[in-house]
């Protein structure tokens, strides 16, 4: 391997964490500036990840097409249809009709990014932005871990 | 990038890995405690991640709620509905009637995860937990490659 | 953490980073091979991880069983029977009856895989291979981050 524009050995390698606090009401959302603005610090990342950990199991991040808002309600109308609240089957309802079809949610589509870093940017599609799925009701504060680890 | 509390540049950096084996019956299972027991090192981590890759592609791991047992029952539930064994138009039966079923659950739940460490341990959420889904009707032995990378 | 076969400490870390590109038809199928001829200095990595990162939102990135082809055909015939095209509550057709579709299949099977190395190879199980899904008709060129991170 070699030390070029590509690779970089054992130059300053950083581990920097952090976390941010999201907030919506039921939904899915593109949440990517909002993310970045709590983190300038990946401006000095050349080559690198961040992770982004949501400590929460009845909501999700994931990425997804940032441009048209019609992709994220047919994506939370087709949760909504096929992971429906209030099944009878359902044991887990201690919280209310969408209660166990947050969880269920939550297992499909995760709780946890990583994404790539390339000279002080998030190196992601252009049509791609990191999206907040809230399942529950009420809106409540969800906090996210973000670390990110690269050379600088 | 200051070298605070929340950010270490240069410092030690540390990658270990090691294979640890998990062996469950049919159904989705807290094993957080299992793993931690295995990895003391984590202890040592000040900020890093861990990853957790299971080398199988008929059960999975996710993260999802550690506390009331009744949602692994709905989330496993809900697997066995939407995605049923014996399927008349699945192809790969070379194994039984849970063969395809459980290579489907794979795909949509996942074998990795990537968890991130804070002070020695790991900075997940009151009600996270790291679950274990066996897929197939016979328990058998499923290895997990543990990384466990930052600075010490 | 003792400075063992399995945990390097300080040594010599490197991060590595490319892009390469990946262009299939419709349907899921085995790449691992044609990403590896990619990477040759992932042979030089003792200990580190390999991120997959896809820049796009209708196609995906999974681990699954890379053996037995059917495993693929009913994998793609699930989400095809569960995920259809052309749904009339879809609001998002406009490149065609595969678009909606398309976007909600990526949701669920994800862009982005986390890839524990050890000496130099891939460490991944022995059924396992990285495979690509293209959901759209149309087959088009499709982008991939690799970053490789781990001591040398």
């Amino acid at each position: 391997m070699k030390n070029d524009k590509n690779s970089i050995i054992n130059n300053q390698i950083t581990f920097f964490q952090k976390e941010i606090t999201i907030s919506r009401k039921r939904g899915c959302y593109v949440i990517t500036e909002e993310i970045l603005k709590e983190i300038p610090e990946i401006k000095k990342i050349k080559i690198g990840m961040m992770n982004l950990f949501l400590k929460h199991t009845s909501a999700s991040l994931i990425i997804n097409e940032s441009y048209d808002p019609n992709v994220l309600i047919d994506l939370n109308n087709y949760l909504d249809k096929n992971i429906p609240d209030d099944e009878s089957w359902y044991f887990h309802n201690d919280e209310g009709a969408d209660d166990a079809s947050s969880h269920i949610k939550n297992a499909f589509f995760g709780h946890s990014l990583n994404i790539p870093i390339t000279n002080g940017s998030l190196n992601i599609g252009t049509w791609q932005g990191v999206i907040f799925c809230e399942f529950r009701n009420m809106k409540s504060d969800r906090k996210i871990v973000v670390t990110i680890q690269g050379s600088v």
